[in-house]
């Protein structure tokens, strides 16, 4: 079954979208957030725990996994989607925001990028052919092209040369695809450069691909750049495809971009930030470590339905955290993917029910 | 619903015996191996997982949950039982182990020990009164009386003196308790002296206790040593109660003291060994780190029915413990377990079809 997208209603005012993606391995409604699956599990969760919070789509990085376990060995193991017992839908990413991020000694050339593993210093080349190859190995549902991560700041020439290096890779790992069932999508560079973003769109779209990525935001930019690259440029992208937000962010952020036109996301905010003892609900965030929460028998969000919420108290896991105990990652785990399962679950309904833009309103008005 | 025991079943060839126990909070088949959930959770356990492995008993440290979170709180949030929402049975000891082998500074009276907390440095004093007032607002099923651990090597006078202390302790354990529902057992120690164990024991069982523990074994002394304390003093413990073999042990321990008498078992050995990737199977250990497990796409064990090796190849087992993923921990975690629960599901079997002579060689046979 190849990879499809479609488009079932768009916002009457704002840019948001409800959709369908369908892949080899489900469907995905759309807007989706994808919880991050680093390392061939998403940290701390069982595959039944993610597909119980309500997630339909989970990302992979190729950079960890070409290099533990390795691409050869997952293949051999039956593909990412046997060897983590995940039976729905899996993005990759190329590995490149990783080699800029993690990696030592990286040396990007017009070819490829160099770099050293950031677990044994071993060297490694990373270039188009190359990343299309491991994500075909890795069997994902969607593979994203290789690209140059344009640091923030970078000057206009910079940019631009990144850029081009992005767009140049791009053709290069549209014609390494071999398998039609894996989708590809290609990913928009240029900075904080509205100039640079619009040429980057015109020069990617035409290669074709299965969807489009925003790329480069969230990377240490002010946040109303980011908000303006979101708005300005979301909707120059082809409204057939669906189109993504690489490493957005926080619930606002979602909803902002949502609304801009944005249909999918992945972030190891909620993840990461639960290993951290940071919980989200939805009226305030809880730092669970807090004294206060000693002896508090409410669950952490009253509103919520995930297992943490219907099971245990804040005073039991302000114990757990406090005490170190690897049950309090599992449990802020869930609790965190289930509470931006259920944002995207009320965009959703919002928007079917044309009222996004005064869900919009009530969502930011609750955060003054 | 008081605490009580049925011997359903004595083996004819050994001392192997067949029972049940029932608490407020659900029965037990014996022989019954019980998890230890140090700190208000069996490490990276959630309840339906330890559940699901067939366990249904576990052991509650008193130590900890009285330092940390403290036992009023505990008490205030529902009592153990509510507050890491398992519903099935729960033993308590009495904190004096701990006392003697993590703490700091302690100093042990006729009266008590006074401690210092590992955790803070804060200090505190243990007395028989105060063990059971913890583990009453802890609410266990079962409580243990305090006693002296005696250490491995001692004296014949050190183990005398330990001896009548635990002995004394015992009997103001017994007059302290004031929740009948809450069954309580006296500790048989004496140490590695035969006759301070038959001492111990003529003194203990008059106090009039709902079963009897061996304590101070495995704390060092030879595995021989153990194997003959365990052979000559369970045949001497009332029958008509169970009896329990205190932090023990590994499977072969476990069989060894089955066929000597003993209903109950605890040990932290399943699951400590599982978070440091040692794994049981019926035919070898597995060190799960090893490169041999690189690409191996079999179960942990392929007789084992658990949701890791339903789930689960050891290549992908080996490259989550390599990578330091918590999933690791979960997943070697529930095989363990449930290793140690089939084992027990089979001596419980062996017994009930008049055959544990037989399992008994059979099982040492293999180990060979």
């Amino acid at each position: 079954m190849p990879f499809s997208f479609e488009l079932i209603k768009k916002d009457p005012c704002t840019g948001a979208r409800l959709g369908k993606m369908v892949t080899p391995h489900g469907p995905i409604d759309t807007p989706a957030f994808m919880p991050v699956g680093t390392q061939g599990t998403v940290k701390s969760m069982r595959p039944e725990d993610i597909e119980k919070c309500g997630a339909q789509i989970i990302l992979g990085n190729t950079y960890h996994l070409y290099l533990r376990p390795g691409h050869e060995t997952v293949r051999k193991l039956g593909g990412l989607h046997t060897f983590m017992n995940w039976p729905g839908p899996i993005l990759t990413d190329s590995g490149g925001f990783q080699v800029y991020s993690l990696s030592a000694l990286r040396k990007i050339g017009p070819d490829g990028v160099m770099f050293q593993s950031h677990i044994d210093g071993s060297r490694h080349f990373l270039n188009p052919q190359k990343a299309i190859e491991i994500q075909e190995a890795l069997g994902s549902d969607i593979m994203m092209c290789l690209d140059e991560c344009t640091p923030y700041p970078a000057t206009l020439q910079q940019t631009r040369d990144s850029m081009a290096l992005s767009v140049k890779w791009a053709k290069q790992c549209k014609e390494a695809r071999t398998t039609p069932d894996q989708a590809l999508f290609g990913i928009i560079q240029g900075g904080t450069y509205m100039d640079l973003r619009r040429q980057a769109l015109e020069q990617t779209v035409p290669i074709g691909f299965d969807g489009y990525a925003l790329g480069g935001v969230s990377v240490g930019e002010p946040k109303e750049i980011m908000y303006a690259i979101t708005d300005e440029i979301t909707p120059l992208l082809p409204s057939d495809k669906p189109r993504y937000l690489m490493g957005v962010g926080m619930p606002a952020d979602i909803v902002y971009a949502v609304s801009c036109g944005i249909d999918m996301f992945d972030c190891v905010i909620p993840t990461r930030s639960a290993r951290h003892g940071l919980l989200f609900t939805n009226s305030e965030k809880i730092v669970i470590k807090n004294a206060r929460w000693r002896e508090d028998e409410h669950p952490l969000d009253e509103t919520c339905d995930c297992y943490t919420c219907k099971n245990y108290s804040r005073g039991y896991l302000r114990h757990l955290y406090v005490a170190g105990e690897i049950l309090a990652m599992i449990l802020n785990t869930i609790h965190n993917i289930r509470h931006y399962m259920l944002l995207m679950d009320k965009i959703r309904t919002a928007i079917s029910e044309n009222r996004f833009l005064e869900f919009k309103k009530d969502f930011f008005n609750k955060m003054r």
